[in-house]
């Protein structure tokens, strides 16, 4: 297994998807993983530990570990499967580990909550990219993307 | 305490926030609950039990719950503050009750998961209103909503 980090969260400016972008810890190979909206949100708000009126669903996930005597390790993105990645927490309770199968989205936004530090599995590791060329192509696919957009529509406004 | 049910999820023609109809078990009175709406998506999903391809941050509390070995009792919609609903989660793990303070939809989210009764307490009651005259005031600021937006530039498209 490979510790990994949370890079950063970019927007597919291709798809608009968001992406949480893990890294070694060294930031020379990333593993981008598309996640959704409501899943960005959260990770970015405890980020940033952006204070919010209401505990979010993930902030009840934390309190329902630490209530029922559990205690996150870490994590593990341990799986690739026709595209879509799976992951699971492991966590603690008395001596004993337990596994729960997750979605990386869901994981990270729990591990970046109690500062847990997160694994990619070893097949996974050849899966990763270089930093500087990913961060690259998302650069050009936004130019690619303005082009797309460029409608007739768009000209048209500026017709007089 | 008063059981209710979960009697339906309802827009907010006003305001276009989702809500959650709480009614008691007669559907005479109802406790209109407004929420978030990735939650709303996610209780709606569990009330028409749609297969979803992953599980959502609510399926993970759910599992966290079984396997730290807590069992979900019932679920209590407890107090009003400066216009916000709580809740809060009762779990039994061995002998011991544990009480888990939540957002209403997130509490409810997880109730229809599981099938667990929900209660609303004493307090809150009396802010039951009839459930026929609320549902006819929803269809009222509908059509008040339709002429509010009926803006001088939606006209000016009819315009020759």
């Amino acid at each position: 297994m490979k510790q990994v980090k949370v890079y950063s969260l970019a927007l597919d400016s291709f798809t608009k998807a968001p992406i949480v972008l893990l890294t070694d810890l060294d930031e020379k190979t990333c593993l981008p993983i598309w996640i959704g909206i409501f899943e960005a949100n959260s990770i970015m708000i405890a980020l940033n530990k952006i204070k919010v009126p209401r505990p979010l669903t993930h902030d009840l996930a934390v309190n329902l570990i630490n209530k029922l005597e559990g205690q996150l390790e870490l994590i593990i993105i341990s799986g690739l499967k026709e595209g879509i990645y799976f992951a699971e927490l492991n966590i603690k309770v008395k001596d004993e580990l337990i596994k729960i199968d997750a979605r990386p989205s869901d994981s990270i936004a729990i591990a970046v909550r109690l500062d847990v530090p997160i694994f990619v599995n070893e097949t996974l590791i050849e899966l990763m990219v270089n930093l500087e060329e990913f961060k690259s192509k998302i650069v050009d696919e936004h130019l690619k993307t303005i082009l797309d957009n460029l409608r007739e529509d768009d000209f048209g406004k500026y017709k007089m």
